[in-house]
């Protein structure tokens, strides 16, 4: 196996911009969607990071992404932000939409934004930062294509439907973030299994004939697993309810059904919806607030074995700031060639 | 063991009132609590039913609710909705926001709900049943006294954190509602598993010493476990931000703390937390949404062993209507023992 490219987090960045600029992504959608492949990689999300930028650039190939399209804002009222992406990528629409969901939030006390026709699959927790920065609580709902079976059945229903939660700490502590597939496993985890020749856990996936199976190339052909079985099958549903069924967008399987190629890794046409919650308009001060969570932290982290989320995620970030990031030589190659075939 | 009293749905909510008001419970609180016993006990939710009035009962006669208090409204602004339940029950504050909060939503696409010093362990499902005959989307959070460990850890941090979600589907049928512990079991199960001398599955529990079992009385005595591992310890840690971090009010292992008599099952002093949203300011037209919705509960239900969160709760209510309820001996002669004591 070749050993791994040694790159800083401002090449990992230009690398992004060079590939999805090859193939005429237009500058403001290439740097929004170049920042969240970045953050991934920086913070140690392997399987959002640029092991996801040949599926990018592959909807720019396909024809599935317009390059020139931008998303934009829709008319609305009260407490809801509403972006129509016209089938661009997820990361410029949140740019597009978090000014007035932030203001809103912080006017209304709480307010929510929901995008319509994006090719979203992007990681979840960089919005739920972007929200904490601003001294908001929030929850985000994306739906996919289908790969997931409902609890008892093995039919692919859902998308791995991750749901995020953040909550800001005080000024001088990252937030509480976590952002979860409804899955046991993140599909990109499983493709990440599958190329290094690894098994999966039992537990996790059924084969194409609906027998468990730890193998994660049959786990890929088959259905997936919720977590927690039936309370994470009734997370998996209020997942797709709330991205797919507040803005009418297509259910995970019919996003499949819209796939020219069903089995390619491709990002589809989905819907995703926000929620942002401004604290000061139901509690006490910041201050009290700040060291009421500093308290349940400590009380939860006095148990040996115990850590929150997100906080294997700041430390990789850490790590990549000051040693820089070691690119996986396949993935980097698999990246240089859709490079090639469009600067040819 | 004595056999059940049967009972029609009406003669449970005379009981329920009966034993409120003979414990000076005022009249508007009590016919509260006795609509969400009642309902918990028409629907088979036996843990929230009659199963609760005995403690509902003792929250009373130690004095941590006085009889005499009613919630009452805050002041808020935009799409905020408070109330101070005053250390009230739970039913009666939901009753007095949930027409602000209605209204609220309505009007501005999506609203909040915040109760604090609330005593409520009542069942959530109601809440998005009531939410959802508006035709809006519901989610609640609602924290408690400490019994379930953080992931990797043997201390009591979290209540069992229920989280409860609404989705309203045509005029012709009821929503789509779930309403589950963060804890793999609600902990009236395992109280009524105590009771009825039964063992609980392994991975439920661990004893007050931080080992695995499957004894009710040492699971009760110890920390429960979350469903799902890591990621139901996220959900548990997000309900209890929500509830508690939102609102100030104390973090379950404070409310544990509160407590006269640690081991008592009487409610604490909480906080919850509401979202409502409406989806006519996020979608189509409701006649599609309807009929979307009922393609993707048809393709779930389409696979053999499925079934939707709260059919299992809407065909025991069918049941209770027309048969009545079979109300459990010990269960019955608690409530009269506290009855008789007050009137004597």
């Amino acid at each position: 196996m070749a050993s791994p490219v040694r790159m800083t987090i401002s090449e990992v960045h230009a690398l992004c911009m060079r590939g999805l600029i090859a193939h005429k992504l237009n500058f403001e959608s290439a740097h929004a969607l170049a920042n969240v492949i970045t953050a991934a990689e920086r913070d140690g999300c392997r399987s959002h990071g640029l092991f996801r930028l040949p599926h990018y650039i592959d909807s720019l190939r396909y024809g599935l992404v317009d390059p020139e399209t931008c998303p934009k804002l829709l008319p609305s009222a009260g407490s809801a932000v509403r972006v129509d992406a016209q089938k661009s990528f997820g990361a410029l629409a949140w740019q597009l939409g978090l000014p007035q969901l932030v203001s809103k939030a912080r006017q209304n006390g709480i307010a929510a934004y929901a995008v319509y026709n994006v090719f979203h699959y992007s990681a979840l927790w960089h919005e739920m930062e972007d929200l904490a920065k601003e001294g908001l609580v929030g929850m985000a709902f994306l739906n996919s294509k289908s790969f997931v079976a409902h609890h008892g059945g093995s039919s692919k229903i859902y998308g791995t439907n991750p749901m995020a939660f953040g909550f800001p700490r005080g000024p001088d502590q990252p937030p509480v973030v976590f952002d979860q597939a409804s899955a046991v496993m993140a599909r990109g985890d499983i493709m990440m299994k599958e190329q290094q020749g690894d098994s999966i856990p039992p537990g996790c996936a059924l084969d194409a004939a609906g027998n468990p199976t730890t193998d994660p190339a049959a786990a890929l052909e088959g259905a997936q697993l919720t977590f927690g079985g039936a309370k994470g099958s009734n997370i998996a549903l209020m997942v797709e309810l709330m991205a797919a069924g507040l803005t009418g967008m297509p259910w995970s399987y019919e996003a499949r059904q819209e796939c020219v190629d069903q089995n390619s890794s491709v990002p589809t046409r989905n819907g995703e919806f926000v929620i942002a919650i401004n604290p000061e308009m139901f509690g006490g001060t910041s201050e009290d607030t700040t060291k009421r969570l500093e308290e349940l932290f400590e009380h939860i982290l006095a148990d040996p074995g115990t850590r929150l989320p997100s906080q294997r995620r700041y430390s990789s970030r850490q790590i990549s700031e000051t040693e820089g990031i070691d690119v996986d030589s396949k993935i980097h190659q698999a990246i240089m060639d859709r490079i090639q075939t469009a600067e040819e």
